[in-house]
């Protein structure tokens, strides 16, 4: 058993500890800590972007050891998006030096003063210190990646923020790199990189100068060992995810009218063949560019979803090409161009915001007369401006429902200020109710009734079907295990438990992490209620009752009181 | 005992009916109507500018009789900007022509479909019906004036949208014409234009042809002379609101350091002298323009506190040049130059947006360095393209909030959506309870402690100062009785007694208006309940906390919980 480490900074008086991790908190990862701490430390109704609130990192439980999909690296604070509490996991190569060094979360507290002004935080098995920024300062996410690693080495993982989280914006992400370094993987969600961006830290280099604290645990390999061949030998797993990724997922959403098309207004693409995960595997393969299919975020990971997009000279556009960023930021703007899409990301990825939430707010827009919908140079502008800090390129980065507010749009698919993700909650709607109920507001990874054997258009079991995943995510979200792997982990559990034995000596049971999942999302609601927000305001828009999701007659219909009383 | 009658308009079919109001709204008026409607007919989570939001309107209890300064018109509906109950009240000619006709009051449902464009609402004693707007749609306020009373004829009171309000933005506001038939009275807060926008409504023309169901009732005679007698005598009323209106009170409220400066950084401002009441009387004085000194916007009223503004050349600016107007788009800027801040009204009430919402916008923008502070062509550049529908204007538009939102300012004078009013709320802590507490968002006529004898600095009595106002408050709303006149009317509530006798045929005492009050506030928090508010949501931003409203130390003190609490 390793003993765990919390660092504490304060940023204003430039005061860091690092000391043993409270015994409390040790079963807490990923987002069982990060909300833990929150919860405790942060007061609910304090201003995001102020001294009160504090940037919060963990690794998962299970982080840090090569069980595959495993070292996520949770971010968590009080959101500048939905006003409510926040956690957003991403892969990469983070949380696995985090893990392997021992350190259970990072808490970032206060403001760097402004005439100081930006830091990097620097972290290594010896040396926890606050850095200028200097030249970095301005630059957006790939500039600032290789100066760090000229500055750093190039071992370094590291956590970026670009433009648009320097500008607080309340889309702004933080991007890590990933297992080769680049800054590929996003925890995209709810503005956490305008929460960094506030406080004036514009990155976290960990250099765990290889140090791994697990190695030599014959234990360990073993069960690292028998859970990839399980992996491995998974259909979905192995056969699909690494030539596909997620975007192997268009075509199946799209046959069940679930793909967001012409901001929502549609569950089919009739230009599906343009832009599935077939479709980018087959331009790829003619490519023979740089893209590495399969290709794995998080080191150890054998899913290897993660999908290389180079353009046509060569050029490598994303080292992430997801299906919700093809489906925001291709069906739902009408854009088929596999090409332009992945510059649509590549601008997100390296200004340093979501591309979910700019995607859905690029739909607004269109709805809004402002871009034309399939205008692809349109967009790619105004994604731009928001790196250029221009009112427009303000208004993307502030997200769907903002543009929705400023634009007086009715159709704007957002809850609790953030922009529904590329499910259609009319085709599976066990999925619209977690967006209305998730203290994370909508968001898919926080509960996806997709992974459940249910009719997922029967009003009647949604309500029970959303409870129930959600309560499995949070577990997930706290062990660190990718969501793309839940079915997988969850149906061996076994090997689950153990690796929680392995890591922190006591073994938790199945029945205890979902206990601790319960908690978890019970403090979570409670932040939110602290923060002003009832349980009436878990509605969807009311637009997704009233219309069909074309071509199917599909409407929202599970029972609004029944939505609401979800947690008693 | 006048017969009341109800307008009831579905705008998507085109049905209209005018029926005896029911007993159970015999004593309802204004503000008490308005929101027993929504609360009746609205369900809390519609979206604001959808089909199921309503706009209501209503003339207070007593308006349609000559008594002083008691002839506003009450706009209530779900607003756009807060996401909670609103009502919204003015003076000006509208309210009068109603109660004359005896109309309770107008429920507006639904919305025109689009194709078949903006339309007029056309009321008379003879005849409701809808008209196509034709070529006033696009219009702003003066010009829409002029082609409506071309149309219908000079003596119709109208009630209007500029374009902000046909774009839906959220600060739109209604503009009504005065006594003399001029665009100068506004339906302010809370984005009521938005809502009639939404619908499709572009106008509502009033015209009672003359008819007074009130004529040759001696005892209304005699009352409101006696009332009109207590008006003239009463030096606050009779000497300075009629010469320096409600811009009189910029040097005490600077005296007090209570007056917006720079963007809520300051309480005083030191340019004061050339923004004050007594500048504005002295300068219209000096140019022997059309501005008529003393002016009355109702008919009827003698406070006549209105204050016209004309430009060296002679030109009318305005018709009412307000205290708030004065602070927000003067000293809140660093503007001190009344042509041009009278020119930033015109642009208000022209395109028809909040001049209290969009000064405390521009203020947050000049704390974002978007546009400098005391920047005068930038801020009226911004205000005109509210008009240009830029994204800018878009900005400005959307108000306070949702610019502080997107430009990751902390520092945003703003609750629940709204911009705060001209009063600085750590000089004054029980308008600052006022702001956090009343169900319509932060509005200084929701219940200015200001109006009690109290110690304004005393932390410990806030709340029960706020509580026992904000009632007050809502029962001058049912009235329809002027907030400027609060204090002298209910030091009278005797007549204020009579006049509900003369008008209902029941005499109500002041208990049970209180009561009808305490009611109405309390149908309202439930309705900001029901569409997701908890009581937790009540809160000042915290800025107001921690800094010292300079030059003096004042910091907003009072308990939050128990503010929270204020109604149990």
């Amino acid at each position: 058993m390793i003993e765990k480490k919390l660092i504490r900074v304060n940023l204003k008086n430039g005061e860091i500890s690092v000391t043993s991790s409270e015994k409390e908190y040790a079963t807490l990862g990923g987002r069982a800590f990060t909300s833990t701490i929150i919860s405790k430390e942060v007061t609910p109704d304090c201003h995001p972007l102020g001294p009160y609130n504090k940037l919060v990192i963990a690794p998962g439980l299970i982080s840090g050891t090569s069980f595959s999909s495993s070292n996520r690296l949770s971010v968590g604070g009080k959101s500048p998006l939905t006003g409510g509490i926040k956690e957003s996991n991403a892969g990469g190569d983070c949380a696995i030096k985090l893990g392997r060094m021992g350190i259970k979360g990072i808490i970032i507290e206060d403001i760097v003063p402004e005439e100081e002004g930006f830091k990097i935080l620097y972290i290594s098995p010896d040396e926890v210190r606050l850095d200028e920024a200097g030249d970095i300062v301005g630059l957006n996410v790939y500039d600032s990646r290789a100066k760090l690693h000229e500055r750093y080495g190039r071992k370094a993982a590291l956590m970026i923020i670009g433009r648009a989280g320097e500008f607080r914006m309340p889309i702004a992400k933080i991007v890590l790199t990933d297992k080769d370094g680049l800054p590929g993987r996003s925890a995209g969600r709810g503005g956490m990189g305008a929460v960094m961006g506030s406080k004036r830290l514009k990155a976290i280099v960990i250099d765990n100068k290889g140090i791994d604290l697990f190695k030599g645990n014959e234990l360990l390999s073993q069960t690292v060992k028998e859970y990839a061949k399980l992996i491995i030998e998974n259909p979905s797993m192995g056969e699909r995810y690494p030539y596909y990724g997620t975007a192997g997922n268009l075509t199946f959403i799209n046959n069940m009218t679930g793909l967001p098309t012409r901001n929502f207004s549609q569950g089919q693409y009739d230009k599906i063949e343009n832009i599935s995960g077939e479709k980018m595997f087959e331009v790829q393969s003619e490519r023979k560019g740089k893209a590495r299919i399969p290709h794995a975020c998080m080191p150890g990971c054998l899913v290897r979803c993660s999908k290389e997009y180079v353009d046509s000279e060569g050029k490598l556009l994303c080292q992430s090409f997801e299906y919700e960023t093809l489906c925001l930021m291709g069906s739902n703007l009408d854009v088929d161009d596999l090409d332009e899409i992945a510059r649509m990301n590549y601008y997100s990825d390296d200004i340093g915001f979501d591309t979910m939430d700019s995607g859905v707010a690029l739909g607004v827009l269109s709805e809004a007369g402002v871009i034309p919908f399939g205008d692809i140079e349109g967009y790619k502008d105004a994604l731009r401006q928001v790196g250029q800090n221009t009112p427009l390129g303000r208004l993307v980065g502030a997200g769907a429902e903002i543009c929705g507010k400023v634009y007086g749009i009715r159709r704007t698919p957002a809850v609790r200020g953030q922009g529904i993700p590329a499910y259609d909650p009319r085709f599976c709607k066990g999925l619209g109710v977690t967006y209305a109920t998730s203290p994370m507001g909508a968001d898919h990874t926080a509960g996806t009734t997709l992974f459940l054997t249910m009719d997922h258009k029967d009003k009647d079991i949604q309500v029970e079907g959303s409870k129930q995943i959600q309560r499995t995510c949070t577990m997930i979200d706290a062990l660190g295990v990718c969501f793309i792997t839940l079915k997988l982990a969850t149906a061996n559990i076994d090997l689950l438990e153990d690796m929680t034995e392995i890591v922190t000596g006591d073994k938790l049971s199945i029945d205890s992490l979902t206990d601790q999942a319960e908690q978890i999302l019970k403090i979570e609601r409670e932040f939110n209620e602290g923060a002003g927000f009832s349980k009436k305001s878990n509605v969807l828009p009311e637009f997704f009752r009233d219309e069909p999701v074309i071509p199917s007659d599909g409407r929202f219909d599970v029972d609004k009181e029944a939505i609401q009383n979800i947690y008693g």
